[in-house]
């Protein structure tokens, strides 16, 4: 798909979900390359600095989106011409995607490990990782039962109950007020994650930390499924995950209520790490308290002087 | 009204609030004994049971519905003839629609007390007890800034949105996922009741428990509004509140999703004492450890053998 | 039963359960007088006054054997001889008796509507006031699983097991250092009572208190199944409730342990009213902040001035 | 001692302690009864009403004064002549005195019973109620060593531990900052009380709740020493205890600090009532839920129509 | 000791502990290496894989017996000859057995240092290497006073009481019952581990996590002595430690019970990193935030590609 | 300035704060080896030895001071005569200094970043590392407001308040009792450290703990702000952080109280990990689960073995 509409699908939410954001941002990067016509390295370098700064834009909270588009652009300003730049455009967004593919999977296999034969688990909104989980262990032949929240204002919820469904897994749809209530009859909660910070922290959907505070109450078990590069390297100099703000429109029509009523529609928010049980990723499963000890893994401490 | 429409305008929730179920009901076998044509007293007794059948059987879990029937039809079986019993419960109408109604404006005295200039609070659904308490404050022109959750799935934040607007009252409606997020800048909780249980636990609009859930993990205050009407007799006897199941085609539309996924739509849950620190009643405020007292005050304790 | 075989009894533990001790002193009481040879008043109050200090010191810390006792006794000293004297010991424990008796069932008739169909119940040592609860449910066609706990030194969780086994009631029996395992399958606790104080705390079998602990930390509800007669008067006046100590040998056999090791086995522990939902009484169901009052209602103020 | 030399003592904290004050006001009361050399009674009830309006603003946070002053005056009104109303004043100050003084004794006896040979006790301030808790269980021969926190910005502590050290009890005298410290070395905690709210919440010298919050952190018992008179009945209605604040100048000297640096000085806080285990008083020991019910015995509930 | 007669003994728990079973794993391999007769190497290495497996099979939740069989058998397949091999073998169990007992010793003298004159310990079932913590402190001439808690139902208490006594420390023997009522006077936790896993949680002889909840509830420290071994590689990728359930007959004697009572005998329970304040090991004392960083350091991250 | 003035002013407390106390100890020695007059390498050492020992006896409990000095006197034994080894002094003790100070600028730039316009902090004590966070928010032109607690017995807020204060950031005096009171009002909590054990737990100047509980009771975030050299490396291998116990006349003048009254003066209490959000060093931010892993990078695991 090219920049802009992947753009705009992204803004919209027709593109939803760090891990597919992340891979329709290298993909989109990869089509730009493949098609581009021009042979001029220094043009085609300023184009492509103008769709990396365009895609980074259409989420600018999404770590993930970040991760995927540097990962994509790796060597690029290195390369002798464009199409050397191009074919390492499309090689670095591969290997990528697969990458990220793999770590859905692995993750859901991890996942299912934990699901046990009769469990009863809930999920928020609609994340690949998660329902990677769930469906893992249904293909093992544990029977589940999913309670699915309805995550409003965009009610992700209804895209999983029905993907759910579509896989032959007992599922109910339950407000998000009734969290709470049905806390008491489930055994373990798997969710997915927009960030994690540096010091074990889970920026993830409005309503999360909800879930997390009532399973923490009953003593039920909440996994976070996260491919690593969801760990926000920008969170270990202290940057603050800004909270994206959604239009009013999303939560009350136009003209329901007066203009003098204020709505605050924000879309994700933030889950202490004493409520985490784990951490499900493509390297393991692993405490909030390990993530500091990964990243400076992948990034190498020097990486860290400021 | 007549007994048919209020039964169903207390059943497709027209008539929505424990208060004005409670004064609907006073009201309609006020209006039936009025309008009552027959002059033999047995008949009159059976059409004034199946009458309140009727409006008992509109809300089964409402106990000021409860209250308020069987306030108004006190001693009516001792009347001599149709006119006596006609003018008794005219009176027991008038009598208890007066002291309910004097009820929330007391709630709202003593609640406004507790609200300070420059207090941000946060209330779920539409309880009038609870609004009463910010209208006062507000009249007393203190300066205060109220969270409306939209409380779905009937969306009664709505309307007390509108109703806070009306007043002048700066208001921000947020999604019921929302409610953690903001709840680090709300400094009290205000929220009405359905039923208070003898061991001083709430009965409220599905989300209540989350609320106070939140509002203890952040030391943020907790008050209950609720008329002692609401003081449930049955619990003292164990009852449990029977917590009635909606329609669900009100959280998804027909065919929005398939008929294999279940919809779990509870109109109430339970918040426990211990999230509650005080109940503002008619009768003055206390904390929810004071039930038990004040209901055996009121029935006396030779009304509890079994 | 003759005084020193029921002092025997309940020393030894053949007599076992508040209820069932306070009847039997009771019972004694009856029968003492009623097989009492001599006509001297003075001589008969002395040795009824012995009779009751045998009585009491049996298990000094039973609150309910004061109750019985002094019930039995109430007004004795103002019979003008012997004869007026038994006639009042006699109809006096009756009354004791029956109430005490029916208390049970009454508390079975309210905790029973606790109990949904399918719940999972833990249970710990033998109290017939909760064992009344799960016999109740059964016998309304509840279908109900108990977990009964072993209860170390004395096992009485085997008396449990069998008792519900013969109810027909699907039991399970757990060592006690499993009640955390199992507590997340569970739905309810109910416990009896040794002694319920005046500020709301539990004095009963010593590992109560763990099992209210854990139950508070998983969500579950903890119910106390009291007669109010284990409402602790002395406790008013500040009493602290003797943990009665019982003899080493009880848990490790003679020569099991060499000579230097201390074993320490006390009879009761205390819960904290912050662990107890509600108390479920003959009175009605109320949550722990309700006793004062409901003693100061039976003993009225007057008799608290110090 | 006349009015003003009273307040002005009160003022400066000199006479200092909530039954020290409401003793001191009554007895202010008395001693302008018996001086007073006019004999028009309308000059008299006017002069008294200044005397009274003098005296309850010299703290007028504190309740028991309110009640002091107002038991002293109680029915002087309907007095027919001076003479006849100052022998009223007189009768009542003595009645008021006595029974507050017997307060403390009561309530040394009742909490003395809730030490143990050994204990090591905590308290904050110089509380004559929680004394008199410590200096009985050390005349009945119980050895007991007491940590007295230095109370900032006041220092009580100094004069708590003077006296206690004057009783021969082993004392310890640590910083406000150290109380989390030395908290694992206690066994419970007894505090004074300014002020009991209806809903169980205490008032009483800032720092209070700090001690409740770590002794509740380390599973210790906390204890509110407080004479009934200390309950508020304007809590009923609602009303927040205002929190006086005091001069900058008794936390620094005047100069050592830059005018633009604030300091906030308050003389009060609020423990909630989950911290609390149990209040002792003179007519017993109870949970704060028990509060409401003490206070609508000694008003009746028709003095809380509003 | 022969293979058969090592699988009998760990089997009847007549060998117990992880450290000891690990090196009786690595001890049987070594002597059945050593008495092997023939030369076949294909034999000799299917005949190994059979003693393998049945070593495994005596306890297939030991995690410590994995590490001690497979660092036992470490490159025996490369190896030329059954001579080699057999040399491989006694020289892998030797540096197992050697380095195992060093982590006891070398925990102990960790431990040690967090032990304070006048200490008041509490622990659990019978652990080499929390008796070493005591021991050692001990001998360093720390005055420790030591509950053991009996531990149904195979009472290691028993066992641990006669070693502790042996060694002159002061101990006392409590039911498990009674591990609440004593907390209050214990200063630190520690107990053994059968598994720690990547996310910091305990494994450990059922009983355990009530312990260090009722540890946590009193703010007394929660050590866990766990040599590294014992950090089990399989839950990196989600294993569930499987929970053994053994024989009914050890905790009610055949006929005890009617048949239909069912006994749910579980071995261990599961302890959550949050009641865990420090975990000692032969690398260090670490929180259980660490258990992730030092797995993957001792495996490194490519053993975690899946 | 000379080694005998460095004690005296770390004794008396002139030179405060661990990083100045570090660097005091590292310029000391440059200094003392830059003034050495003797040239025999053998005195020198000597003499060296016995300035290390004087500087680290100046305040034993000073992780960073043992930090300091070892950095400072690193390779010195190889260094061929005294001309060399004063070079190297001089070196280390620059190199030192200077990324003790740069710690302090980066700390300030991380912590910054979480500061958020219009927050309300509260500190205690007088850290350089967490007023480097408020001053590098201020001069971002972040409009803060800040909370100094006394602390109580030097005082140290009266130097954070005037330091605050030259800023030109609105500041505000409290007395420590007051943490508690103001808690509600602050959005974040910013401390310095003493040190880090390797299990996450702070230890610091006594009250932080409570500022930290008070912190955790309102959801209130809790930053520990430390320069790495500040994690013990005693602490992995068990070592019990000795709590300092400073002279009585710190906190009551001499006769202020009778001589049997004890004053208890502790220097530093212990945050657990559980109540700390996140640390700020020099490498990052992380959660108190990643101090091992940091440790154990920094020093390597070879030199763990004991």
């Amino acid at each position: 798909m090219n920049i802009s509409d992947t753009v705009a699908d992204i803004k919209c939410m027709k593109i939803r979900g760090a891990g597919k954001i992340a891979r329709a941002g290298a993909e989109a990067l990869s089509d730009f390359a493949d098609g581009y016509e021009g042979t001029g390295m220094q043009t085609f370098l300023g184009d492509l600095d103008e769709a990396k700064k365009a895609l980074l834009g259409s989420r600018p909270t999404a770590v993930s989106l970040w991760n995927g588009v540097h990962s994509t652009l790796r060597g690029v300003t290195d390369a002798k011409d464009v199409g050397e730049a191009t074919a390492l455009i499309k090689l670095n967004a591969d290997k990528f995607i697969t990458s990220s593919e793999n770590a859905v999977r692995v993750i859901g296999e991890i996942g299912a490990k934990r699901v046990q034969d009769g469990d009863t688990i809930l999920t928020i909104c609609n994340s690949s990782a998660a329902l990677s989980v769930m469906k893992t262990a249904h293909r093992q032949n544990k029977h589940i039962s999913v309670y699915a929240t309805e995550t409003r204002p965009w009610r992700q919820g209804i895209l999983t109950a029905r993907e759910l469904d579509a896989e032959g897994i007992e599922t109910t749809l339950v407000v998000d007020n009734a969290v709470r209530s049905v806390m008491k009859k489930v055994n373990k909660v798997f969710v997915g994650a927009d960030t994690v910070t540096s010091h074990g922290s889970l920026i993830n959907k409005v309503g999360t930390s909800h879930v997390a505070l009532a399973a923490h109450e009953a003593r039920v078990q909440f996994y976070v499924c996260a491919e690593t590069y969801k760990f926000s390297p920008m969170s270990l100099y202290g940057d603050m995950v800004t909270i994206e703000e959604r239009d009013p429109s999303e939560v009350a029509a136009p003209g329901e209520l007066p203009e003098t009523v204020r709505i605050y529609n924000p879309v994700f928010d933030s889950t202490p790490a004493a409520y985490i049980d784990a951490i499900i990723t493509e390297l393991g499963m692993m405490g909030p308290g390990a993530v500091f000890g990964v990243m400076t893994h992948q990034l190498g401490y020097s990486a860290l002087q400021l």
